[in-house]
């Protein structure tokens, strides 16, 4: 793994601090300090404007654009939907007597920026050296309300440390940004004003009509002059300010965006709803809302926190993936999803993947099930969009798309929009896991079952029937493995359709046993026949899943042990990431894998396979596998733990927690690798914590890495609540809230209580 | 194979005629009565401007526009060139007294078109119904000169029926034409005026910067008015012309058209060639050119005419392919190549395919060995290209384009640019192929080698071992079969290229033996080591060709015997072309083929294959194949022949000489399948005649189709000519010039010279 830290951030264990600014990095520490609360998510870019590299970064979860593409053949994809660069909200222009602030070019020092994870604030100051030897104290704060999703606060503290004067503020709502990867601008202004004190603009995207209110009200003790500003797609205000050596003055700007995709709410509708509400927040008081911000971030660490003693590097990594997987999503709005990137940056158009229910669900599933069930609930939501789109690829049922935004598939390369079929079933595994996990029958019974059916209908019409062999399977497929570009009976999705099946007819009969009446509702309503579910009894049963008797390695797919075998390491480092240096179609022709396809679904459905399969195959794949997807290492991880490979597993772990914190891919200035974020709570909880959640009982087998004095989590378990505490000598377990629950530990049965169990940490292999 | 005549064209063995006007074929026509002479094209639209449905084609060889395309990945084209449309000649608006001629909304009536296979030009006539009952017979006549290259001709005759009066007629070059496919004009005008009689244009392209002089003459012995035309990249001249009732009064226009890519030319120096080569057509007579044309064409028929008695469908079908072949490449211009669509319309855009060496080649080889050579001869201009690309994709030595018009790549789908290798090995049979027909040593020592040595190059580094097998081949490729995406193993690309690596060491062994200095000098400038032939040997050798061998099948690529089976029959007519019906990525997943790939090698090298084994194969592959190539049913139908299936060989042979006469494909509106129309000659020759060239010696097999009385056809072979004629009992063979040669007839060894031999018609299975 040829993946190496950039270390340059200072480590503390409950913040991200840069002292002193290093302008080329300045693009990579946007990403770093970024804000969001789900709905919206803003680049930590400097406000006042910046004339180096800055990706100026307002997004708002869901609101997308589109352009057409070009598309020769039937099954390709038209529209081409991304998540679109918005209002710039923070905007400020500051200048004092002509002299105007810009970090590119501007004398300064002092320079300190934090993002804090206990008050989700993110604070930047420095003093900017005026002409004749003046010394101006600048603070910016801010920070994207987790109670009030739709507001964002901003403050800038001015302090004169040895003059008297006045600063010039322009503030606004600036819709001219430029969404970069395209290069031009998406939005149009509707209406815009000032009302009450409240300066507002109602934006629209050109092609999606996406809408987007804008407005904010201004508390500002100083100001001695205010004036409304217009210009295009910009609204906003001068302000003067009174400053006096010594104190401080206060600019305190409170800004109120509501984004609206449905067509049908009228401008006039969505203009005085948003003014309304932004007026809410004229007297409010930016001390009272920062502080709610801190309870609720109080809440979150006391619900979620990982505690690694004696590792402060990991213990600082650990709790920056938990504030950005807050930061992303948390349920509060169903509909939204959570792009690779999260709320961030431009790259993967801020499309999501399967990395949703692979990567990101248990760490829900485990501290926030709501959420869990929020995200499933996008799923179903774009129900109607999956049925088109098995039809548009001559199928029956459900086809969820590889990336998305809307539901609609929205990847313009053929080959994984049409090749990668493993979203359905990783659909299908979020629900068996979030059920069983939480119980939820409600769920399980309504839309989960009725995805579960739609998604095995297209499972049975899109597989065949081999001619030699006799038995089912998926031709023509990518797997996970982004290595392998078109093949056959790939053995991951042939494995998880299979289980798809199994589960899908499991469900059928609990629910027609339990719940007959409603059952036979949802049946009627799905035309659902007793020969389709005979019809995928059969294909499970004679699913090929190709492998090796005698080794018990599971073939990656047909052909795979015949693939021309490379050794990895002899490729030079220069070379890396392969898909920026060598020829697209050399690629795909070697043994080599981008990502763990066949040791997923030893980890995914890990109780059934016994742990000399897990050895052999790990074995084989492991020095084949090239991690060229942020999301591998962990899983690697997680497996070598299993194995007993506890030093392999931490050199594994090595960079997940801190993957963006130290820039491990040289590409974190794009954004954060949010989903790989969430992989890292995988990896200790799943990993060192030895947890597997695949089937009908709880099960935990922690180890300690050599490096750590000592390591909790907590689990959130069938509406209990546990916490996990492990030493070097052991582990106890005990439920902090609810009932007593049943565990398998060290593959012992347990029932354990609030008053917990504790166990001699054993060698697993 | 669902191809269904759609008659409509009568029959005349050396004409296509036209009586009446169909507007809704109007277009399928414009590509019927094409004119090319391999310089030039230029589609039968009506010159006078027509409102309905036309493309108005003028098409010059080798010229072409590009358009930058986004390319994500190292190896995948960032070009896309296209042959692009050009000046309109032809340009002739007529009025009479302000009524303006236009087919889509005049009256006329006793409309009649013929292309003149013999005199090699185009002839339109009617009666325009003018106001007040008044009637002009208009005639319209063109050709472009084979004789002169850049020369265009055009006449217009009026002859009033019932009137005198005068007609205006604003005749032009007009390079304001749109190419249609991008939906926008090329061209801008680098300099007009006229000078001497002459009227012309210089024009240029906007990205490659290919210039066009255009300039005309005219001879209008009845003008009463000339005037000079300037208009937006046009430029003309008005005539008004006095009309004599019962009088023929005849307009006259010469065109010379100047192609220049290279930049090195100065525009002051091409418009004075121009000018100066225009004017000399000032002074020429009408009747001359006309005459020269007809010589020349005579000549043709002299040369490469099949006679078919008994069936005058097809006799007029193969004189339209020969006519065509002749008109789209004669070998007079080195550098040229074939286009899919020849210069008749704007589809495949231009660009040539395997097709030129694997369908076209063969024709050439037999009727006019020069132009087979300039043929070959493009692909030894456009090597340093090759050489080129084969770097982009990781490789050595030469990689030759699936799709060209410069000798770059120029497919931007990358599944077909990146994975179908097999252009290089057609290039290499090719050379084998001519040198073998011809014993054009100083070739083959050479530009043959060099071609030779370098694709063998390619296909050494390109290709890899197979980890279980521990044989050569070729991973991650699209093979002749564009059913098969992205398959391994190939047979007819491992077929291929083990025969290219065997050919390039015999060739290298015997020019060492017989020219060994030049050898010498050849190898130490290609840096040809004793080592890389070694590798080729070894590769040669170690080539994997699956072969099932209990029935002698071979494999079309690792897993065929496996893919899903598919009764190509349930496929109802309605969803052909499946390429428009069927999603894309459902295309590829069934044992169902697009075209001949195995059986395609066991023609190549038939010599090489046991009856037996090609009786396996076709029975195996026939019923698989849905012939979604116009490439397809011609080799079906000469292998059918060989095994003894005489009907099913008629029945595949039945589209091929009329696929556009009788638009079978309901796609002739395109323009001509003028790589297929080459199909057609060989399904006669090597299908009914039997021949095969892939041997020592050229070898004959006739037969005779039930539904014909008596065929013949001439051969070029070693520098002598043959005439073959088969009757329903027997078949002779002589030369007709030249010396002696050796033949294998029926498998017997004969001599045959100037008195010729005789022999009995055989059952051949």
């Amino acid at each position: 793994m040829a993946k190496i830290a950039d270390r340059y951030l200072g480590v503390d264990t409950w913040k991200v601090v840069e002292n002193g600014f290093d302008r080329d990095r300045n693009r990579v520490s946007e990403s770093i300090f970024s804000l969001g609360n789900e709905y919206m998510g803003v680049r930590a870019y400097p406000e006042e404007g910046y004339g180096g590299d800055s990706l100026v970064g307002s997004y708002f979860n869901g609101l997308f654009e589109e352009i057409e593409v070009a598309a020769h053949y039937k099954g390709i994809i038209r529209f081409l939907r991304f998540m679109v660069g918005a209002v710039d909200w923070l905007y400020a222009r500051i200048s004092v007597d002509g002299e105007t602030l810009d970090l590119a070019t501007s004398r300064f020092d002092d320079f300190r920026r934090e993002l804090d994870f206990k008050r989700g604030k993110y604070v930047r100051s420095f003093v900017w050296q005026l002409a004749g030897g003046r010394r101006l104290r600048l603070t910016f704060e801010r920070f994207v309300s987790m109670n009030v999703s739709n507001l964002g606060c901003q403050r800038i503290v001015f302090e004169p440390l040895n003059f008297s004067g006045r600063v010039d503020v322009r503030t606004g709502l600036d819709f001219s940004v430029v969404h970069e990867d395209q290069g031009r601008c998406f939005w149009q202004s509707v209406r815009h004003g000032r009302e009450d004190g409240v300066t507002a603009m109602l934006g629209k995207t050109i092609r999606t009509k996406n809408r987007l209110y804008s407005g904010f009200a201004l508390d500002v003790p100083d100001a001695v002059r205010t004036e409304l500003v217009e210009a295009d797609r910009f609204i906003g205000q001068d302000v003067t300010i009174r400053l006096t050596q010594g104190e401080a003055s206060t600019f305190d700007k409170f800004v109120f965006n509501c984004a609206e995709k449905e067509p049908s709410a009228t401008n006039d509708q969505l203009w005085s709803a948003g003014l309304r509400h932004t007026k809410a927040y004229v007297s409010a008081s930016y001390a009272d809302l920062e502080r709610r911000q801190a309870d609720y971030w109080e809440n979150v660490w006391k619900e979620s926190d990982i505690v690694i003693e004696g590792d402060p590097d990991n213990q600082q990594g650990i709790r920056f993936c938990i504030f950005n997987l807050y930061q992303t999503y948390h349920g509060d709005n169903p509909g939204f999803n959570i792009g690779a990137k999260g709320l961030t940056g431009e790259a993967y158009r801020g499309l999501a993947f399967w990395d949703t229910e692979s990567y990101c669900l248990p760490f829900y599933i485990f501290n926030n099930p709501r959420a869990a069930k929020s995200l499933l609930e996008f799923r179903y939501k774009s129900l109607p969009h999956a049925l088109e789109r098995a039809k548009e690829l001559d199928c029956a049922g459900a086809f969820y798309p590889i990336a998305t935004i809307d539901g609609t598939e929205s990847c313009d390369l053929w080959q994984h929009s049409n090749l990668q079929l493993h979203v359905g079933t990783a659909v299908a595994y979020g629900i068996r896991h979030y059920v069983g996990m939480t119980d939820d029958l409600e769920f399980l019974y309504g839309k989960g079952l009725e995805m579960l059916v739609q998604i095995s209908r297209f499972y049975a019409t899109r597989g065949q029937w081999g001619q030699k062999t006799g038995l089912y399977g998926y031709f023509g497929v990518m797997g996970p493995d982004e290595f392998q570009l078109m093949v056959n009976n790939n053995c991951y999705l042939n494995l998880m359709a299979k289980k798809l099946f199994e589960y899908t007819l499991e469900v059928i009969g609990r629910m027609s046993r339990e719940a007959g009446e409603a059952f036979e509702a949802l049946a009627g309503r799905l035309g659902l026949t007793e020969d389709e579910q005979a019809d995928w009894r059969l294909k499970a049963e004679k699913m090929k899943i190709p492998q090796d008797p005698e080794t018990g390695i599971y073939e990656e797919h047909d052909g795979f042990f015949d693939m021309p075998h490379l050794d990895i390491h002899s490729i030079p480092v220069t070379e890396f990431p392969l898909y920026s240096h060598w020829s697209y179609d050399r690629l795909y022709r070697y043994d080599m894998i981008k990502q763990p396809d066949v040791l997923m679904f030893l980890f995914l459905y890990s109780g059934d396979y016994p742990l000399a399969e897990k050895i052999a195959n790990y074995e084989y794949y492991e020095p084949r596998c090239i991690h060229e997807s942020s999301l591998s290492p962990s899983i690697h991880s997680i497996l070598a733990a299993e194995i007993g490979k506890g030093e392999e597993a931490y050199r594994f772990f090595e960079f997940a927690t801190r993957l963006d914190l130290d820039n491990y891919n040289r590409n974190t200035r794009e954004g954060l690798h949010t989903t790989s974020i969430a992989a890292a709570w995988m990896n200790i909880v799943y990993g060192f914590g030895g947890m597997r959640s695949d089937g009908d009982r709880l099960v935990l087998r922690p180890t300690i890495p050599a490096q750590w004095d000592r390591y909790s989590f907590p689990i959130s378990y069938k509406e209990s609540k546990l916490l996990v505490e492990v030493d070097k000598h052991q582990a106890s377990i005990k439920v902090v809230s609810g009932r007593p629950v049943d565990l398998t530990i060290y593959g012992q049965a347990l029932s354990v209580d609030s008053s917990g169990v504790t166990v001699e940490l054993k060698q697993l292999v």
